[in-house]
């Protein structure tokens, strides 16, 4: 991204919000409950049967005065985590929301079912427990540093060397965490295929765990999805069904420390193995090992690593050389 | 506001968003967990033992390129919703959350603890269920109609006559619904207090459960709190604290049909009461009950009422006169 236009304004010709998709579900047989909603105010008869709103999801969209990119472009998140991912990152600097929203692209940004403003179902609908993560566990999980330079104390920690994790801030990033589910996912796909349906042809972004829903709703959405950047996906496609795609550009991004951590690696060769099925399927499929391209450092949150701007620029270049930016993007 | 500007661009000298507040709790005694993050990913051994971070706060921030507005203006949503309660209405049209940013207001936009992309704590910390609404609940508690003009299909559904609330958009309505605890009063004030102190003199705007929150942090804080906009608290402030906000100009708003709801009645009374112990302290106050003003048919979500403009023009005249508004509010 261009640096000289990070203090530019950013003008819109519009911004908003939805939510879409969901079902509606009965819940019967319980008894009233008597609820006092705010200390001092006054006691509320609540009855708990009756139908339910789940499984909808939010979206908020922001659209710039003067578009560029051809499509709308989706930032979808991965696990544990929310829109909020794209934003400001952890320590402040500019996120890659509103670097693309400057590069002339309308971005669509959401929360997934189940998580942040699409909340989540009763007990009765979903009964596994949700998943807190803990401060430490994404610190080794999301390769800032190992397992053993975890410490609860900033200044005893030890990242790997040269991570481009803002590790400074990392406490701050442990406040973007949402408890998760891990039974959601068709939930999570057919929220997603709605969004699709109603916005129209588009670029999905998405992220980690989101691997899983990106590829899904390519496979079911072939002709609205008109490309696909995979930010260190953890699940892949099916192979199978990978000749759905073969019109649909794709990018997969990995960052450094790959073969470091006990899970990346075997997640990185899944993701391998399938842009080789799309492939065989006569896909166009660019695979950026960063390390390999001489971008060293990169954790598993690449949209916040201190060097993000040089990650959205390979992103918005690659759209560009794919016909995909518009005829001006100000790509550096 | 002015339906001029409805359609002219938003043009943003920045935007963006943190995380503030918060606290870290340590769990122990639990045993190892193996969890598969994504079906078709790699299971991990997650040690559910260490230290979580809760209770922190999302803020969203919109800073407009030409401020008009003396001082940031916060919004606060009410209880089971989240700062979506502000953006685009259930039926698509623009919100408060525009109209003010339109008008030059640096405005700084939250989900209260617990609530949307603030996420909320184990049940180690909060052992209470949290409380998941029906679709059917907000229609009357939120004044749109009688419980028995309470109907699953839309078509039959019975509004008080004259409503302003978009009641064919109800259904979307519920999908802004956020599973909501009642114990969490204490960390939700204490987050709203970090962000005073971080975003410095402000102006809070505030609804419903909100006025749990607005009046405690005007009393903790009387020296950044620079103006209150309470729309139809359902709690008020501590009366004998009253001396405190005597510098802190405060306009209550109220909807229509109060007298015909069974909770609402006293909690208004208990509003009006409270502005009569600001009074009796030398405080500013201004109660607005629209229907003596002549607007007729608000429900208690007047930011989403069909007549939501002509509010928020009240809402900028009234910070207009108070001198609030800068030199040249585009108001109607």
């Amino acid at each position: 991204m261009n640096p000289d236009t990070a203090k530019q304004p950013i003008t819109l010709r519009d911004m908003g919000s939805f939510h879409i998709g969901g079902r509606v579900v009965e819940i019967t047989g319980k008894p009233m409950r008597e609820i006092l909603f705010s200390a001092g105010g006054v006691p509320a008869q609540i009855d708990p049967n009756g139908q339910y709103q789940i499984e909808a999801m939010y979206v908020q969209y922001f659209l710039p005065q003067h578009r560029q990119g051809k499509y709308p472009l989706m930032m979808w998140h991965g696990g544990g985590l929310t829109g909020v991912t794209y934003e400001t990152t952890p320590d402040g600097r500019e996120g890659w929301l509103t670097m693309f929203i400057r590069n002339g692209w309308d971005v669509y940004i959401s929360d997934a079912v189940e998580r942040g403003r699409s909340g989540f179902a009763p007990p009765e609908i979903w009964p596994d427990p949700p998943l807190h993560l803990t401060k430490a566990n994404p610190f080794e999980r999301f390769r800032i540093g190992p397992r053993a330079g975890w410490n609860s104390d900033p200044a005893k920690r030890e990242p790997y060397p040269g991570n481009q994790f803002p590790v400074e801030a990392y406490d701050d990033f442990t406040k973007q965490f949402a408890p998760r589910w891990t039974g959601t996912n068709d939930a999570v796909i057919a929220a997603y295929i709605a969004l699709v349906d109603k916005v129209g042809p588009s670029i999905l972004m998405f992220h980690s765990q989101a691997g899983a829903f990106g590829f899904k709703v390519a496979e079911a959405r072939p002709d609205l999805v008109k490309a696909l950047i995979a930010i260190e996906p953890a699940v892949a496609g099916d192979g199978a069904l990978a000749g759905r795609l073969k019109n649909i550009p794709t990018l997969m991004v990995y960052g450094d420390y790959i073969e470091r951590d006990s899970r990346w690696p075997h997640m990185h060769r899944l993701g391998l193995a399938y842009a080789g099925s799309l492939r065989a399927a006569s896909g166009i499929v660019d695979v950026v090992n960063l390390p390999e391209a001489g971008i060293k450092g990169n954790s598993h949150m690449l949209m916040m690593d201190r060097n993000n701007a040089e990650i959205a620029g390979l992103i918005q270049r690659w759209l560009a050389n794919k016909g995909l930016a518009g005829s001006n993007p100000p790509i550096r």
